[in-house]
């Protein structure tokens, strides 16, 4: 029996990126997942990340520190208040101040420098074209403008071994998502997608991401695991 | 008159960067230079970076701290020998164990996120195709690739501000960079471009980055500032 192919995961600790990590396991992938820690106000997220990575059967599990606050301009990394409650009208209508500038482009640059490094060809990232229209950076042309730079820019795709950025959620509703999951033993009591959660990790339940959750979760039935409220 | 234009400069404190800065400068923009501490054994290539920021006049110089080194492979990083003397025939054939994965899309995301913060639409890379054509991430149509991404994954290139990444030395030599850099001002005893320098911050004179400036300098009948030997 020949190993199972390498795959790295970009792992939040979300709900997103938890159910791209079972994804990428039940197509016989062996997992490596990254985290960042990134100048996050909590680090509430990291610890969810090392949950769900543990609970879904990482191979390795790494969280690099990126320097992004140094950078700035952006609510989830400096001191701008992050929005509540929205309408459905204000949710994905723009680019919401929680943008991170450049996030998904420096992250898939670690992704990709790690994989060369493993010698995987796959990177895994939970964007997600619908519920988060508002960021340049989920849709999927620019995931195809990016698989063309991990292509062009390392040795490994020079010599012809091409790396693919898988991309499972993208055109999937946050029910449809949610359900996939479900069927392929994701706990997403383990999960945090909150952007401003309490000193203790529990979710806010009114932000943008929380309200995503619960509406997807509501939408099938259910309550959020993640929200007591 | 109106505020000069911002530009991000990529800036190791090197031959190459310093150059690059320079003619940033010379072209009218307002420097923000860009370095990276990224587990590098000596820190004296920030330190170079530091110099060389102050001397050209930087508006604002800032180092990022990055996390390759938990992604290991390279000599730059990891404990792999600096390769010393190498032939001519040698330097440049292959892709060196000096590469560092995925390198220049990870400090070229960085500068993306900065150029967003900073409302700059110009970053300032000193890769060279003739030097370093063992380096996949140094060729223009790598740089090509990330400034589709650049342009695809931000809000600002989404609202239609175009980014552009600047490549000057992309065709030019090593002498004709250093007469170049000598025109505009640079002095060259400030920048560092060694692999493996002493602990005091001298270069090694012999790894690849040496002995292509010593050779740059020697046809032009000078001798290296940088290098006492």
């Amino acid at each position: 029996m020949s190993p199972s192919p390498r795959a790295i995961v970009l792992l939040s600790g979300g709900l997103d990126s938890a159910t791209t990590m079972a994804i990428a396991r039940s197509l016989g992938f062996e997992i490596f997942a990254l985290s960042f820690a990134y100048g996050q106000r909590h680090a509430a997220e990291v610890e969810a990340a090392r949950r769900v990575a543990q609970a879904l059967g990482a191979a390795q599990h790494i969280v690099a520190t990126i320097d992004l606050r140094a950078l700035g301009g952006s609510a989830l990394t400096a001191d701008i208040p992050v929005p509540r409650d929205r309408s459905d009208a204000e949710l994905g209508s723009d680019i919401p101040v929680t943008y991170v500038p450049a996030r998904n482009t420096i992250f898939l640059s670690y992704a990709l420098g790690w994989a060369e490094v493993l010698d995987a060809r796959d990177i895994f990232i939970g964007v997600n074209a619908l519920d988060y229209s508002g960021y340049p950076d989920c849709r999927p042309e620019f995931i195809a403008a990016f698989e063309r730079v991990a292509n062009l820019g390392t040795r490994a795709g020079v010599e012809g071994h091409g790396f693919r950025i898988h991309t499972p959620l993208i055109q999937l509703s946050k029910p449809e998502i949610i359900a996939q999951g479900r069927e392929l033993g994701v706990d997403y009591g383990l999960t945090l997608s909150c952007y401003d959660p309490s000193p203790s990790g529990a979710p806010c339940g009114h932000c943008d991401a929380c309200q995503l959750r619960k509406k997807g979760f509501a939408s099938l039935g259910m309550r959020d695991p993640a929200i007591r409220d």
